[in-house]
């Protein structure tokens, strides 16, 4: 068995010369002795998927001058591991087009080349990386590097990274690439927190966090073809052009005989987290110069997550497949009563707020008991033709009204394999000829609503293993198959709000299958998503303890012996937000302008969001917009109430550049200076555009301590006077602060004080008894001298 | 034949007391003599509609205790007229459930009250005016009012006007109304003309419009439909949910026999600027609370007229019919070589600039010789959904997945009939039962790419002729139903620049019904419209004077010893958006920055709207703009340079609100007050934000009198010295600007200069030949110190 790759060096010698002398110089660069340790070698997944991996390795590479051992290692005792590994090996398969004799053979050096041995203690490590010194110096081969395949549970991963680390480090000028299987956390702090870990063991360059779905070949294929195709969809890759984007993975299967790992995971951690996420990204992302370059996709991938809305829990629907609890007690030994609030099925609206993609929505979906397996990434592009003839006479491969998509259709489905799909109507693209077919023709075969003879339809000549494909990518060093730190990272800063955010949501239930009906179908508007059903059964209202009015009523009674509105949340800024386009179309009615002055907080975001959408009647370009208070930061600071106005409102409307009126709290570069006179400034600007300084509407909040705009109980500055902006001090940070003074807020045609949440019921109790006394609770000082004061409390803060 | 009617009131009285008692108190209002003159008696229109519609004003109105007479005028011989009218008169149709014996009696009623007279000269209209009033007298009535229908060409409505108001018009307490039949003008001017001539012999009040096709019976009911369904609609009638709207008149005839009305009109005037651009304001329109009120109709037509995007040549494309030119120069006797421009066929584009319609693509779209007839405005949803399970189990009337349209079926086409269609995934909408009734199945009829079955669908219970609706309308004072005055122009407004633009446009030929393939499908892109296919023929250069450098070449060369690029108008902009992008993504990389100082005027405005769109990899959010000079007016001034920046960029792309830096032009409420220091501030801004106040890149002009910026010859403020930013005056209106100084342009890394137009010719000549002469020419004083100078100029200002 000495030297056998030698035979295989000489037959691609005769195959092709050219060839053959590349790749022999390459072998030279590499050539050595490459040990690969497979972690977990008994488990599932190494026994269906990583075993075959290897053993395709050794096909493709030793050959071409290397020297491999396969070393499968796990707890089992010796005896017990050879015997798995034994059969494991019998069971492997050669290409399709080998001879019998042949693979016979190749299997016979791939098992002398293999071995079991059990890792377990650091001694274990130590004894095999002497091992393996030892075999490299008896046949007198230079070591290249060592592969670690990490194919067991993440909780085991610490030990054995330390282990490698301290006891089976190659030696210096050989490399060691360490292989990692998710999951790689729970969430972002526990993500962040394994990657330090492992960051104290190893070098970034050296882990290789695996995605399988990045080793599918029509996944793999996504960037090189934007790349290859790049003429013809730099004018599509757009907005203006894309209609929606459908990332799916639909199985069939259910999660039993899995529910210990899933119960933990639930299917936005088990499938959108990763997989989907990796396939938003490369689709998504602005196409580098050199889309081979691992660096440069990586980096365009964090800018593309960096691009992502966040996310909400409005952005998701959850559900769960019927026998799921069942299933969970048995496995788990749960009580009778339990129910699993994990979810198996989920779909995700995902907005990108760049330029490129600003409005398509990104539907991210996946589910387990559904009614087929299939998964696929869908571009489906605007229908922006007009065709003049009657719908009879349009000829499917040329009319622009019929549907325009690009499918990366990954596996599985009606059409049963890999395929990228164009439609005719789109343009011819170009993909690897080598490697990429036309698909045979399947009359009858529809794929999203035409015919498949509707599509360019192309796959891949000689389908492989995803697996395959990722242990050759560690193999040559392609990072770009891989999940970096920062990128994982950067997935679960994403998606860990929303996770959160639906730690108690009751997923819809569903029975599985054909059976789903449209029971799991969605809808979204704007930024959220909504089962297209009403549910079967009645909502249950949740538990509280304060008293519930009727749902979805507004209350209206007196609060300090002014007119008080009260409801839930949602309703409650909807009644504000009409309150205040009534206010501003009446005002602009009659004066031509709407001066509305706005407090901060994160109350009026929810207003902000609500003005921004669906108030089409709203006189943005006569409103002027003032700042009720402001923090002394720069504008730009995240702390800026002004910034807050900024992202939820005047992203979204279009307020004329000189109706808006920041406070000037950064002056000559330096905030809220005395001598830079900024709320005289403030006050000038108002005296000079507002008559009589008499603000149409003025909205404030009010804080826990009684403080409302900035005028803070421990100060008496602003509460009376004849200042009309003046500079006070909070008792929290940032301590400088501008604020409207009481006697200018009371002079205002109208106020309404916004308080919301349960965080308010003291004070809201508190001031409902105290008369004036704004030097105690500024608050108690609102009243308008012959405007208009209205309160709107949500039950939290006013019933409690 | 005396009073008729009363038998009729009675049979009315049996039949509903309830109702006949208002009828009856209704009539009593009204009651009185009303005289009905029909103009162009014995012309086409009136021959096939207007008699009719007289003959069904009399069945529905007589019995309700109103007098009538009916004369019937022309230029005609007595003999002759009533030779003609007679057999109209026979020829006339009762409605369907008529007996024969009684429709003769009707029909013998209406003749006995309908003459023929010659009406010519104002003796005519007065013996007209003295005959009605004998007739009142002697038929002891009182006269109610008087309805001329002018049913002639437009160039004989002076004369007849003035004949009218001079000598035929009734006496105190009786009203007049005239109705006018299209064409009303030829563009703005010719319209604005006709209306003031009009308005010089009627009140607004006496005229009525008619645009027959608010007369239909689908068109007439968008409203209420849109009234009716409020609380469906209300979710669904904005951008947010509609993917587009079409509004489309197809006709299979062609214009043969008319030509020399046609040659004069084209399609857009014909069809366009009237029928498709009412029916947009009756869709587009935000909805009165009161629908019947005209009133509050108008007001909302008219805001939505102003919301509309102005047209440009490439909002259009244009056909021809083949056999078109040829029945011109039959028809009107013109040379053999004569080739008409006039489009039988137009597809325009139309956007909507409002919050409620931002973004949605309006296609109006009309043609004579196409493969079909049909009418109809069809309202298509976006998809928002997603369906979970595969398609095959889609249930059509629930599954949110197939398409949701509207559709307001005017007539003809498949159907054959008008009428309101709903998807049924969509919701049921309401409709008056009284006068819809609901479609019945037509298996295997398609329409809109669905079968019936998936529509609800409502026909008129009984179909009634437009012309009878307007008559009708015209004598309750109806006015929604017409076009006022206001609304003419404001359509004539929009419409007249895109006229303007393609006066000397080829239309593209196409063959004529099914045979004209795809020929006639357009496509569009963001503002733009274009034929799907390229033309057959190859394009032929247009006429032109200078050297011609093959097209779409970017010319490089050298100006004043600086890189010079030439290019066409839009390549040169093309370019250098391209370049200011590349600058800005350096800058932003190297120092997180990019200072962008830009000049105002209108070659800047192209540039302006082609970095908001297609630049991508813009870094907006890290750019500082700043403005290169202003004129001393307020920035909300439409001639402030920033109003242009404002208008054209600012409002497409997310610039943060504090990296914008207006020149302070207007502090303290005053205009570039020397005591307001304003220069000196936006130099301390510049020095403070800008390192080394050295822009990275400032855009420049140059204008025929060799100035940039704002620093012209006759001034030497700013040519040199230690001063920033200072006050110049100016030779043109407002006379009074801030600029940069020459000194401060000098520090720049990079300047361009964008040089535009034939009017630039001279100029450029001469500035190519002077040395450094900025007290002359201030552009010649621009060379940055250390920085790039690069010329932008358009072949026509370079060459000539």
């Amino acid at each position: 068995m000495k030297y056998p790759r030698h035979a295989g060096v000489w037959k691609m010698l005769t195959a092709s010369v050219c060839v053959a002398l590349l790749a022999c110089l390459h072998a030279q660069e590499l050539r050595g002795h490459i040990s690969v340790i497979l972690l977990g070698a008994t488990g599932d997944l190494a026994r269906k998927y990583l075993w075959q991996g290897l053993f395709q390795l050794y096909l493709d590479e030793a050959g071409k001058g290397h020297s491999f051992r396969f070393h499968g290692a796990a707890l089992t005792t010796t005896e017990q591991g050879q015997e798995v590994i034994a059969k494991v090996l019998e069971s492997l398969s050669c290409p399709r087009d080998t001879a019998p004799a042949r693979c016979a053979e190749l299997k016979d050096q791939f098992q002398q080349l293999s071995e079991y041995r059990r890792l377990k203690t650091a001694e274990d490590y130590l004894a095999l990386s002497k091992d393996i010194e030892a075999w490299v110096q008896r046949e007198g081969l230079r070591e290249a590097g060592r592969v670690f395949y990490f194919s067991v549970p993440p909780f085991a991963y610490a030990d054995i990274a330390r282990n490698i680390n301290s006891s089976c480090r190659p030696g210096p000028g050989a490399w060691l690439r360490v292989a990692l299987e998710k999951p790689f956390g729970h969430d972002h702090r526990s993500a962040q927190q394994l990657a330090t870990e492992l960051g104290s063991f190893f070098q970034e360059d050296e882990m290789y966090r695996v995605d399988h779905y990045l080793g599918k070949q029509v996944v793999a294929q996504i960037l090189p073809f934007r790349d290859q195709n790049r003429e013809a969809l730099d004018g599509l890759w757009s907005r203006h052009h894309v209609d929606r984007v459908e990332i799916i993975m639909k199985e069939t299967v259910d999660a039993g005989g899995r529910t210990s790992f899933y119960e933990e995971y639930g299917v936005i951690r088990d499938v959108l987290q990763n997989h989907l996420t990796e396939i938003l990204t490369l689709v998504a992302m602005e196409l580098p110069r050199n889309v081979s370059s691992s660096e440069a996709v990586l980096q365009h991938k964090l800018q593309a997550f960096r691009a992502l809305r966040g996310l909400q829990k409005g952005s998701a629907v959850l559900g769960q497949y019927q026998a799921y609890s069942e299933q969970v007690r048995r496995e788990l030994q749960k009580p009778d009563g339990f129910h699993s609030l994990t979810p198996t099925f989920a779909g995700v609206l995902v907005h990108i707020d760049n330029l490129r993609w600003e409005g398509v929505p990104f539907i991210l979906m996946s589910g387990k008991a559904l009614d087929e397996r299939v998964s696929y990434v869908r571009i489906l592009f605007k229908n922006q033709a007009c065709c003049v003839q009657s719908e009879k006479h349009w000829v499917p491969d040329q009319s622009r009204c019929l549907p325009q998509q690009i499918v990366f259709y990954i596996g599985h489905g009606e059409l049963g394999s890999p395929a990228v799909l164009v439609s005719r109507n789109l343009f011819r693209p170009s993909l690897p000829s080598a490697s990429w077919q036309e698909v045979a023709g399947r009359p009858g075969l529809h794929l999203f609503g035409r015919p498949l003879s509707d599509y360019y339809a192309y796959s891949p000549v000689r389908e492989q293993d995803a697996y395959s494909i990722l242990i050759s990518h560690i193999f040559h060093h392609r990072k770009d198959s891989f999940i970096t730190t920062e990128n994982l990272l950067a997935s679960w800063v994403f998606w860990t709000p929303l996770l959160d955010s639906l730690a108690h949501e009751v997923p819809r239930l569903y029975p599985g299958g054909a059976e789903n009906g449209r029971l799991l179908d969605f809808e979204f508007s704007g930024n959220s998503l909504a089962f297209s059903q009403q549910p079967l059964e009645q909502l249950v209202p949740g538990p509280g303890s304060g008293p519930t009015p009727s749902d979805f009523q507004v209350l209206r009674a007196k609060y300090r012996e002014s007119p008080l509105i009260s409801a839930w949340p949602e309703e409650l800024i909807a009644k504000l937000a009409d309150d205040i386009e009534a206010t501003a179309v009446q005002a602009v009615r009659r004066f031509g302008k709407f001066h509305l002055a706005l407090s901060g907080g994160s109350s009026p975001i929810a207003l902000f969001q609500q003005l921004a959408t669906g108030h089409y009647g709203f006189p943005w370009a006569h409103t002027h917009l003032w700042l009720a208070d402001e923090r002394c930061v720069p504008l730009w600071d995240p702390e800026s109430n002004f910034q807050g106005l900024q992202a939820h409102l005047l992203q979204h409307v279009r307020v004329p550049y000189y109706n808006i009126h920041p406070m000037p709290v950064h002056l000559r570069q330096r905030l809220c200076a005395e001598e830079d006179r900024g709320a005289q400034v403030y006050a000038e600007e108002i005296s000079a555009l507002v008559a009589n300084s008499s603000f149409d509407l003025v909205l404030l909040g009010m804080g826990t301590d009684g403080h409302t705009a900035s005028l803070f109980p421990q100060s008496p500055t602003g509460l009376d006077g004849e200042q009309l902006v003046v500079l006070t001090k909070s008792p929290f940070r940032p301590y400088q602060r501008m604020s409207l003074s009481l006697p200018l807020i009371n002079r205002a045609r109208k106020v309404a004080v916004l308080v919301m949440g349960r965080m308010k019921r003291e004070i809201a109790v508190l001031v409902s008894r105290v008369g004036h006394e704004p030097r105690k609770w500024p608050i108690s000082g609102v009243l308008p001298d012959s405007g208009q004061l209205v309160w709107y409390m949500d039950y939290e803060a006013f019933l409690g």
